[in-house]
């Protein structure tokens, strides 16, 4: 059995009452009301977004949706309704309305018909750049693996030059193309380490350069709030507007040296994409019934496996370029595999308490990350579990 | 900069232009008007809940709701509305009302009157269960360590006995209280093993005997949708009753052979949790600052810190005895940790093609689930972006 054959209450007639009928007759007007409002809010809201477009105001008002919120929170509470439940509808709301203003106003450019070479533009990242950048107007020119005897008259009088190239030939890839360009145009990349890549860059090319990492896929379809890490290279004002752009299109822009950037990605990613990577491997190897794990799983447990499944819908060489990048990534593996070993030797003692003297430890670290967490998580669960 | 400082449009006078004060005030207006029809129809509902229960009705409708979703939705599109985004308020809005249902409907009692014993019921999750069975109306004894010399008294005449013990000690607490329990009381256990106590509730007790484990802890404030797995023991008819009373709290039942539930269990809690304590210890010992981490991720790490987080905001004990609880988990763990060092092995010979290839055989066999963990993961990594 999924549920018990004999449900209490189930020896009722299933048919409705005349009373509920009734009732649900004035439900179904309310909701009809409710989109109605929908629909009014939305009018009003596409013409505050013409207004701010005419005076170049910016979309998002940080302050003024608090407000909002407060306002709705109190009357909420008031008419007896639960705030946070208030409150989330709202957000919803707010967040739909400021997607829907940054399709109208992303598209505008911070330097529209400036010239932009994409290198690798027939890629994943290259496709999804060339259309950003067409949208908002630019001049917009691909280089790919054939395109090289046209170099010279593709990189003529360019502003902007993007790497978006697999990370181990980035490097060779800067030196090449570095010759044929301006000296004022600014060169980027788009790597997911920064340390190497922009050595490159600064050795092969005299002006601007700039190192990025955007933290999202060529699957994305709303640049709304998505990270980009910025790694400064040289002449960072000549890279203004490119970080303009970015700001425009709703990107978070998140400055941080090269090295610190490589240090911390070989945790973020490299560590956590090769452990993961492996789980998925080790469910396959012992035949796990992955979809009878789910029924009897907790959501929580249907998050993480989603996390492993996610990782397999996507590009392996992504994923290998990562993992194997650099030196210092193997010894951060071949490190967390012996702490493993450690604590594995923990269970084989039967060492519980050892195993829970190092738990408190942990947890004392994290500190109020932990309750953070917990309330993150559980606020997730909750909309997955009433999703799905 | 977590920003750039010179923001695009910047230029513009801060000062909001008057005809956009106009319209703010429009939308407010449109605002206070939805709160208002979100209590109207709350008070509708609970007309709604009323009649259920005088009538013995069942609180949720799949049918009901698709319906009105469906209404909506081609609402919306003829409003020109994203029936999306219109769908997703209501799918909240259909929640909040069935969690309000059924705090009044959960209440009631399958068998009220009847006695129930809980063993280990000044711990959490006996607690949990005192709370939730006397809210039904249930006559609620606990023993608790230092109650066994009330034993005779606090045992004669239950018409259910759970166990609400440590794993490691339910199987001795079983063989301790069976004799003092009338034949025809039900026997149940909640931990997060089955074979092992459900063996020695039957070898004990000659009644009816059934194991139980509930997916969620005592934190948890809504039994809405929260699994339980029901592993048979004996006289199942007999314990229907219980069961019964899960479904009316709200909880969804999965019924799975005590074999299969700890075998699956073992991937699903004792390897995930030894994996994720070892990262959170990882993290520790090397001091990685936690919070630039997260400025610096995507989403999808933050979600995966929320859940390192989450388990050392929890109870060690619980995750020991877990991790420790059987000989075949130790092995379990020993295997992954060998899978962990074959890739590993791959890395450091620097064999992309080799990891590539393992990495396509395994999306091969993922398949379907694949795409619909992208989908899941993504639906929730877009809650998290614009929540936070």
């Amino acid at each position: 059995m999924t549920a018990p054959t004999h449900s209490p209450g189930s020896g009722a007639a299933p048919a409705a009452k005349p009373g509920l009928d009734h009732l649900r007759v004035q439900i179904d007007a309310i909701d009809q009301q409710l989109v109605d409002l929908l629909a009014q809010r939305r009018r009003v809201v596409q013409q505050v977004t013409e207004i701010k477009q005419q005076h170049d105001l910016p979309t998002f008002h940080p302050a003024r949706e608090e407000n909002l919120i407060s306002a709705r929170r109190a009357q909420a509470m008031q008419a007896g309704l639960d705030p946070d439940y208030v409150e989330d509808l709202f957000r919803t709301m707010l967040r739909h309305s400021r997607v829907g203003q940054l399709d109208t106003l992303g598209r505008r450019g911070a330097r529209p018909g400036a010239k932009v070479l994409i290198v690798g533009g027939l890629g994943n990242m290259g496709r999804f750049l060339t259309t950003w950048f067409r949208q908002s107007d630019y001049d917009v020119r691909i280089l790919d693996r054939d395109d090289w005897p046209q170099v010279q008259s593709l990189a003529a009088g360019v502003d902007l030059c993007i790497l978006a190239v697999p990370i181990d030939i980035t490097p060779e890839i800067a030196a090449q193309i570095a010759p044929h360009l301006p000296p004022a145009c600014v060169l980027a990349d788009i790597t997911s380490l920064k340390h190497k890549p922009l050595e490159a860059m600064l050795a092969s090319h005299r002006g601007p350069v700039v190192g990025l990492h955007p933290l999202f896929g060529p699957a994305t379809t709303t640049m709304d709030k998505q990270i980009v890490v910025v790694s400064p290279g040289r002449e960072m004002d000549k890279c203004q507007w490119l970080l303009d752009q970015l700001t425009l299109w709703g990107n978070v822009l998140v400055e941080t040296p090269a090295a610190e950037h490589d240090e911390i990605m070989g945790i973020v990613q490299a560590l956590r994409h090769f452990a993961t990577f492996t789980f998925g491997q080790f469910l396959y190897s012992r035949g796990v019934p992955i979809l009878r794990t789910l029924e009897l799983s907790s959501p929580i447990y249907r998050l993480e496996l989603a996390m492993v499944g996610r990782l397999f819908a996507q590009d392996p060489d992504l994923y290998a370029e990562i993992v194997f990048a650099t030196p210092e990534r193997q010894a951060l593996l071949k490190d967390f595999i012996q702490s493993l070993q450690q604590n594995l030797s923990l269970v084989e003692r039967g060492d519980k308490a050892e195993f829970i003297a190092r738990f408190r430890k942990v947890a004392e670290w994290f500190g109020p990350f932990s309750e953070q967490a917990m309330r993150e998580s559980t606020f997730l669960v909750e909309k997955l579990v009433h999703r799905f």
